[in-house]
């Protein structure tokens, strides 16, 4: 098969000898193409509205609980954005880990789902709605029940309709071995999703004065 | 401050009126630029034989075992790897989770660390080496301590040498406080990663001959 | 407070002074005795023939998958047994971690419940119903709704009714603070279970004919 | 096999046949038995003056930071355990999970290790006692690595000299496949640890003055 380059190839491209175009990684360098455009269409449909409002409900929660929720490869961008928050001195927790302290009035969940349609993530929400929290939806569906139920939805472009689940409960998901297409498509919400709150800890770190410097200084005077 | 946008500007903008250019979100959009720059660097500098020997040690261990180790947000990154390669139908498994059996001779240790200096990856890839694993380094630096033990190295560009940790266990590093810049160069390593990865499943894929469709048929006459 | 032992008062009782009886650490041991007796009782009316059947689904699912799944303090005593079952060479998963793979017809779903009542348990165990696995529920509770689904319920005496908790969602029931009570009652369950299941494995290291000799002699030439 | 009990033999036992004394789970009976016995042991072993140092140095840590950390099946019981402190309203966290704060000088790190020699335990308790943290050793080996740097030691009889792994890294120890025996000895310090932390939990909700139904109270207002 032509993709399947064996040493003679490769010994020849290093050789240098002229022939039939390489398409060496043909499918790698389409794939991260795709991902990089779709990245960047993400960025620039953000609706600059929502950030700011999530950036006030932010740094208005300064004494308050940040609840971060998530399942499967979207947790994982959920967790690694908790993890920014927390060193940017914020009061962070993530569902489902073992220390989890209970949520009040005004505290905020940030639930991340690409379809909105998780049913933990669901269930999740209602219970902190139903205890005063504020919840803020980051999904590609506005109209999803998380986006219906949220105090404020974040969309991001990326799962698309071809891709949602049928089963909206994540164990569950797992058990029947669900998943997202394996595609560029299949994998874009959390790419987006990752490059976006990467994006947003930049800027919440400028609008808290915070330069890395400080941040070191406060680690360093700390003890 | 200019940043905080009001609500009188935020109607001025949205009324059309003309006047001093908008910096909305400057942070925010100044950093998702450079990530994605970075991101297609990183793609641009991936030395394809690197990554056609990862795929060679990949499609040649369908019967062995592939571990996945990383730390903190790189292992979050490593984490939605591993799902990807479940996906597709290897034998995987995630360093340090509750179910990972023990290794063996030519099984593969897949370690993704941007420093290559993180001691519990270290002295994972030492038992992996010593049993008969192969050990596959995904890192910014050839030359560091993972890359000189390893195998095979794939470079990612991303990690500078300015944001490397002192420390470098991970719990110790947790419980000083250490941890990457938050500028968008200190998260750099885990989105070139997480892209890199992500592209990767895709040429898998279809090396593997695998369409969506066929994945969908092998789930649905599993049971 | 009487409780409070200064250390005027350890010295009294290091150099022999005849008092007023001490009640050193009255309630730990109130508690342990308490709990150490639960753990006898659970033991002592373990139904065999229940015990005898899951031995039965689990030496015969060698070439099958076993699932584990619970939440909380009995996730973790779930996944203490998840380990020793790997140790023994089952194909076992621990649902919700990353690693994970598609049930099939005749896989075994193991649910630790006390309560029976826990819904991301309940949606798991239905999923893998639907699938053609076997569901075994462990909970203090047969006549539950986890009970009722499972295709074989080992009984634990533990959790009682008072120590229900209302909200039946873990990740909600993590938001709103729920928890079992603090007293030694509170935590029988775990303990009841964890005691049961390490039992549980040196019957089946038996049964399986396998000495640690063996088990160390597998490990050695497995390489 | 002799073990294995048809449905005749159990219904003999059923209607009274006298004959040759049924072994029904012999193994299972035996093992529980010896671990009860063990517990039992372990508790009447408690130094109480240990116990009273540790009680001393929780409830002067209220407005600390409290961390733990345990690796396998000692984590498990570990994890458990910071759950219940963080229910009696500690301010508690489990090393390696994504939220970990920094710690500084006066905060404490339990370390619940059985053998005291596990690397990673004890980097981290090294970097913990650099920083002004205080370090309490949960553990077998009162005169192994973790005792010798740890501030307090509460010594739970459990592992045995026997029971030690060679390799002291934990997640290399996951790769080469290295594990405590399967006999009851092998898994007797989670449980002994387990029960004694309950115990605890008890100890310090008298302590701290805290019935059940004032936690209730303290959850209902938090709102």
């Amino acid at each position: 098969m032509e993709m399947r380059i064996g040493k003679e190839e490769r010994n020849c491209k290093k050789t240098g000898v002229i022939g039939e175009p390489k398409q060496e990684m043909k499918w790698l360098k389409a794939a991260s193409k795709e991902i990089i455009e779709c990245i960047k269409d993400a960025m620039n449909l953000l609706d600059m509205e929502e950030v700011e409002r999530l950036i006030d409900m932010l740094l208005n929660a300064k004494n308050r609980k940040i609840f971060i929720v998530g399942m499967g490869r979207s947790g994982f961008v959920a967790r690694a954005f908790a993890l920014r928050l927390m060193n940017l001195g914020f009061n962070v927790y993530f569902l489902g880990e073992t220390i989890t302290p209970a949520a009040g009035k005004g505290d905020r969940l940030i639930a991340i789902s690409g379809t909105g349609t998780t049913k933990m993530i669901l269930t999740a929400s209602l219970a902190a709605k139903d205890i005063g929290a504020k919840v803020i939806a980051v999904t590609s569906f506005p109209e999803s029940p998380l986006g219906q139920l949220a105090d404020l939805i974040v969309t991001i472009k990326g799962r698309t309709k071809a891709a949602m689940p049928v089963e909206e409960d994540y164990l569950a998901r797992q058990l029947i071995g669900e998943r997202a297409p394996l595609t560029p498509l299949g994998s874009i919400f959390e790419n987006n999703t990752m490059v976006f709150l990467d994006s947003l800890i930049v800027e919440l770190m400028h609008r808290m004065g915070r330069t890395e410097a400080d941040l070191k200084r406060r680690h360093a005077t700390l003890e």
